[in-house]
């Protein structure tokens, strides 16, 4: 992997992230070309700028020929919008891609491994600069960009593998861009969800995975304290429906929103 | 309507809303006779009282012969963890009965509609009677069981109906659970959620969603302030989806999390 293209399909980076990480991988990695696209830094509404430019930001990064890697900036909402209509277009030169990130994003990596379209990859993103330990981060990338060997989920056992946010999962299940998982384990993790909403979006998630190999947990961070308790850890939760549905769960997992999110190629790693 | 029993399918009622309710109904609808399940009012964690309790009060009203309706008493979430189990031993008694709430007790009525089990019915519930006009919305609830003819929301047009909380809904669509909603208008409403949310769960909706007669839209109330603006009313939200998927989008409904929620029988009104 020697050029990155990185545009964001959802919400805004702030440039002093890309010019961070652009630092980073100049200093440590200097095989890889990082390009953030303009798109990143625009801002209108919620989203890095309307639904069109977004797309039109990612067609450019996809379709370019010397780009080898498509990296999204940052997730927040809104790949969904433009999924469907990427995935319609995308023109030969997508296929031959990698393309990397997570939560929002894993609408789009869920596409493209739907449609077959390139390599998807749960990753940590440019926007990751700024956690803690969020250095490290993006060298796990930088590093797997280098060797497509480092930095990977400890936990990968030779199963093919999909890896997303609970919510965003939730939200692609039964959709026209949601990959069928037969056989994977499905890696999950949330961030900033009451447990009563994460029991809500398992519910949904087991309803809609028939003959998957079996969830793992990642980090489920942020929980915000509710006017009572729940009664139920996170980890719990998801084996009660597990059980419920006849659904293995093989444990934990480690990715999540924290610096420790590692790298989960979609599929069967080579 | 002259005997309702009231059960709690997801979390707990406060006992004094319960009084305040009976002494409603006691005084102006000496015709009815309310019955609340002691099981209204157990505590245990998020719900009242574990899965098997809840159920078994479900269980309770719906199978008394002398019980015309089985009314929920508070929403919050947990009638999905119960809902399955419900409709698979649901017995002959269950059949005569109508049903009513909302929130996310939409989950039973969906299930209920789809398993064709009685009469679903969206309408106010005992828990709303701590509103601002809460009195009203009780007396509405009431005076239907009466009359089975006020209270109706007035957009009702003579095509089915079905009316959901947004969010209920989104959790319902793909499940063993979601009713055949083909030529139904839905009528959606959503309290406390984000507009990115709105827009992520109206998106989902309307992927599952196939060949329903059109949208329309309660109120969305208590959206939070999120850290910069979305960029769009929530109807312009459900007007953009709908455009999107070819979805009639018909305009407001007279159902939300206030007082002024009106009455939705499931399907057909006779």
């Amino acid at each position: 992997m020697r050029k990155v293209a990185v545009c964001a399909p959802a919400t805004p980076l702030k440039r002093e992230y890309a010019e961070a990480v652009a630092k980073l991988a100049a200093s440590e990695f200097p095989g890889i070309t990082l390009d953030f696209h303009e798109q990143c830094f625009i801002e209108e509404g919620h989203f890095a700028g309307p639904d069109e430019v977004r797309l039109d930001a990612l067609f450019e990064c996809a379709n370019a020929p010397d780009v080898d890697a498509v990296w999204f900036a940052k997730g927040g909402y809104g790949s969904n919008r433009i999924a469907r209509d990427f995935i319609g277009k995308a023109g030969p030169q997508a296929a031959g891609k990698t393309y990397l990130g997570y939560s929002d994003c894993g609408t789009l990596l869920g596409a493209l491994y739907r449609a077959k379209i390139g390599r998807a990859v749960h990753a940590p993103m440019p926007v990751d600069i700024k956690r803690d330990g969020g250095d490290e981060a993006i060298r796990r990338v930088l590093g797997w960009f280098g060797n497509g060997k480092t930095g990977l989920e400890p936990g990968l056992s030779g199963k093919p593998v999909a890896a997303f946010n609970l919510y965003t999962l939730g939200m692609l299940v039964g959709t026209q861009l949601m990959p069928p998982l037969d056989g994977h384990e499905i890696l999950i993790e949330e961030v900033g969800e009451y447990e009563y909403a994460i029991d809500r979006l398992v519910f949904h998630i087991v309803e809609h995975l028939h003959d998957v190999a079996g969830i793992r947990l990642g980090e489920v961070s942020a929980v915000p304290e509710n006017d009572r308790p729940f009664g139920a850890e996170p980890e719990e939760i998801v084996r009660y429906w597990c059980e419920r549905y006849g659904i293995p769960y093989l444990g934990r997992a480690a990715i999540g929103h924290s610096s420790a999110n590692r790298i989960v190629p979609f599929g069967l790693e080579a």
